[in-house]
């Protein structure tokens, strides 16, 4: 398969600000964008070729969609299953493949995928229906989190457990759903690994960077991790692992647990750009965002090395009213999102701080 | 007048490169923008939230236009006066200003400017008609460049004289219109100086940098210049007399010619972001088209410093075939505009080496 020619056009499922942010590194390299969302003026479409306004559903727009597109990529992995069929059906080549979409949707599968290739985990049991609960608590331990085993996001869909107490209560707050149980682990810092894999199975990762949650959505990320190379490596090395086992194509985030004795254990992946890689587009001469267009256009991947020490402020909700102050501040190099409402627990854009080396 | 709040839009004359990367330095700070543009599928609109395709005379397109939009900017200093009186009856504020562009149109009326600033440039004399071109030749000296007063380009409208034997043929090749005699000047290196001002007149320049032409077209751009600190300071402090005179509001560019002796000679500005100053974007932590967005939306000025040096090379008509080895270059950065037919002496992209200090 030739190499993308700039003057194609890249199809986006998504009109979010991943998009938004794929479809203007992608215009930088002289692709046309098409996004497809069932938002009527998304963020993504706002700076793309074109767009089209329909159901995830709707398998004639998604027909038409994929003929007028020379290559499809989606900004988040919660795509229906019926979705990428119909896309697969269309001939129009979807990247990354259905095996990181299928994986990364189930957090059992998930977290069995990553046992299956010698990556650790926290502890873990299937919970397919309340009665599973209680011997999950014994074998997982407490405190530990119920999560729906489908479509989680930034915290929604989980419930804590102190103990074994709150089995009811939990299962029910997550609407008594299959679910996975994962204990809680004690653990010195969260890193994550943002890399990118080309069709030809070339990899580079970015440098690894740690992040802060709060609320269970990400709040900052620092780049480079302050950890030793040794853990660096290691998580290089497992998500090259995780990646050459998808056979995926284009980037891949991988978040870890660091713990105290220096162990890793991988936490969740997310086949696509993801928030904590977002200092890249300042720090590094490839951003995250130009990277996967380079990935799933079968381009040579970009150069990943950072030329600065990177700090990654989320703009939450009612945080985006500070821009003016962000806007004032010349080590702010400000992205917003141009949404419109700033509802609660909305990313609305995001500061890097950025520090050049010597 | 306050600043442009994040989410309102900014109104872009022309739908070339330059308005293509306007478009996305804005929406990066959450504006959206709407393109007017006589030409479809222009690449600028392809970038951005909301289009006018109709011609610059169209009075009450523009009304529309200017009524769907917070401010006006443009790409291209040839906006017709007719074009911007219609923009300015409609109350939308437009920068640059009036006195920007009618100063930028008319090559004697710049050069006298330049003059009443007291910035030297080279000699030159009106030619009103055939009969003042002989007096003209004499006064300036040959070689010279005989150039149309209004609406050139890259070299268009310009036609060269060896000796006072070629104003026949010259006065003709340029169509028999007014224009200005100007004496060609043996130069050391042609420098360009890219700043902004804001709208409280605040002023930031980028660092001096040097160009090289080819065929009349940019080729080469080198930042920073390799100058005395004195002639840098000399060529921003020329470049701040003739903003505050102008009371200019968004980035103005002036190319000067460096001679022997040290001396400065001011070749001519454009009041707009400009091709010598495209390395910005991925050497400097505010790019010139971002600069240009905050001053005309009344943000701060953002910081200008370099964190790199950087080499800009334009890739001109089919020289844009080349993508895929630059694409390959860890050191390039490759900006491509979306153009569709890459004709001869058409600005089809750039390639940007950084190269980081230290």
């Amino acid at each position: 398969m030739n190499p993308l020619p700039p003057g194609s056009t890249i199809g986006i499922l998504g009109g979010g600000q991943l998009g938004r942010m794929l479809s203007m590194a992608a215009a930088r390299l002289g692709f046309d964008c098409h996004i497809y969302t069932p938002e009527k003026g998304s963020c993504a479409a706002r700076v793309s070729a074109r767009e089209t306004v329909a159901a995830y559903e709707d398998e004639h727009a998604l027909a038409t969609f994929a003929k007028s597109v020379h290559a499809i990529t989606y900004e988040f992995e919660n795509v229906p299953a019926a979705t990428a069929e119909a896309l697969a059906k269309s001939g129009t080549p979807v990247f990354p493949g259905a095996k990181s979409l299928a994986i990364a949707q189930d957090r059992v599968i998930e977290k069995e995928f990553f046992a299956s290739l010698g990556i650790a985990t926290a502890p873990f049991a299937r919970v397919e229906a309340r009665g599973d609960l209680d011997g999950a608590i014994k074998s997982v331990g407490a405190p530990a989190i119920l999560k729906t085993r489908r479509l989680g996001y930034d915290g929604k869909g989980q419930a804590r457990l102190a103990s074994a107490e709150d089995a009811d209560t939990a299962y029910a707050a997550i609407g008594a759903t299959p679910a996975i149980l994962e204990g809680m682990v004690k653990f010195d810092r969260e890193i994550s690994v943002i890399a990118a894999r080309g069709r030809d199975g070339a990899f580079a990762a970015f440098d690894v960077c740690e992040n802060e949650h709060s609320g269970g959505i990400l709040s900052i990320t620092r780049a480079p991790a302050r950890i030793d190379a040794a853990v660096a490596k290691k998580a290089v090395a497992a998500t090259r692992t995780l990646m050459d086992a998808l056979d995926h194509v284009g980037v891949l985030a991988v978040e870890f647990f660091l713990m105290a004795d220096g162990a890793l254990l991988a936490n969740e992946f997310a086949p696509r750009v993801h928030n904590s890689g977002h200092w890249t587009e300042d720090a590094c001469f490839t951003s995250q965002f130009e990277q996967h267009i380079r990935a799933i256009a079968g381009w040579p991947l970009g150069a990943t090395a950072s030329f600065a020490d990177a700090e990654m402020h989320n703009l939450i909700g009612d945080d985006v009213a500070t821009w003016a102050h962000f806007a004032a501040d010349p080590e702010a190099r400000l992205h917003l999102y141009g949404k419109g409402e700033a509802r609660q627990g909305r990313k609305m854009g995001h500061v890097n701080r950025i520090k050049p080396r010597g």
